[in-house]
């Protein structure tokens, strides 16, 4: 019989493929893609170092354990491009059933409780998960930023779509959508986006 | 005038480089070698996971913050061999300026909170402290049980160095030192391990 420290470190063991997974977005230093676990670390640490930003006060441990799993599904799913709009349509169903596989590797207790930080994540209705999820669409855009728009360029990805697509960060973290939007029209200005000219 | 949302967001593009520091361990899938911030990653998840096993109580949001920060002085300080004892003499005094440096991107006052996350880990004085230095131990052991020793045989460590380096371990984490010795023991067995034979 499997013990619950081996059904545990299965589990983790499995996580590990997560490192293998790549996003759009490209690191600032070598400009690779990253991959979803060193981004899940890169924000968890927004979290830490942005949370005094939060319109809606969080509980800043809970939000870190729902941005450790948050992307775990991604290992049999994969990564869907937040401007894919095909991608998406299949996204839900796909990383449920990812979910019911992976957290299922867990001793039954845990595998619920752990489950449970991924559905409220998904469901966006903590004050911990709208925090999350707006950092979650926060970093990309940073690291854009820093690489001179390298995956707007590369997939035609507007200024008008990031707008669009974000609204989530102006609600959570209005201050911070303040200055993005500055940071936008400059990057605009620059020509790190593709498409439609503004204007 | 640099305003603290800058301060706080040149750190989080200068904690991007940790993606780039390269360590001895493997991933698993491609098997290569596993980054600093990825590490990170899957040691919170460690800690979530694995918390249930620690001899002593701790509070997991606060090992968490601990585990998040506690590479980024090898941004500029490199990461040092576990089983590397000449590198391990000038390490601390080179991580000490690293964390100089890094912590005072921040704002004043965050930047002495943060660096005080770093400060008790390395202080190894706290149940967080233990905890997440213990696991930090372990889930390089479990990359290279997972890959046939690869980094344990690419530098000829021994399976006395590995028990004699990990003790941390057996006081944190009794239960899964236990389960760890047998698998050391069967990991010598196939192989995993180069110098000395023991028995």
């Amino acid at each position: 019989m499997t013990s619950d420290l081996e059904k545990q470190l299965s589990f983790l063991a499995e996580a590990d493929r997560l490192k293998e997974v790549l996003r759009r977005s490209l690191t600032t230093g070598s400009r690779r893609q990253e991959n979803s676990a060193e981004h899940s670390w890169h924000l968890a640490l927004f979290s830490l170092v942005l949370a005094g930003h939060a319109k809606e006060a969080f509980d800043q441990g809970h939000a870190l354990r729902l941005i450790l799993v948050h992307d775990l599904v991604e290992i049999d799913a994969g990564d869907t491009f937040h401007y894919d709009a095909s991608g998406h349509a299949s996204k839900e169903a796909k990383e449920r059933i990812a979910a019911d596989r992976l957290f299922s590797l867990l001793p039954a207790g845990q595998a619920g409780e752990i489950r449970a930080l991924w559905d409220e994540f998904e469901a966006d209705a903590t004050p911990e998960a709208r925090a999350a999820r707006s950092l979650d669409r926060l970093q990309p855009i940073l690291q854009n930023l820093r690489t001179e728009g390298a995956s707007w360029r590369k997939y035609g990805v507007t200024k008008a779509k990031v707008l669009e697509r974000n609204r989530a960060i102006e609600t959570a973290f209005p201050g911070i959508w303040e200055w993005l939007t500055a940071e936008l029209d400059r990057a605009e200005a620059e020509g790190y986006f593709e498409g439609e000219k503004t204007g």
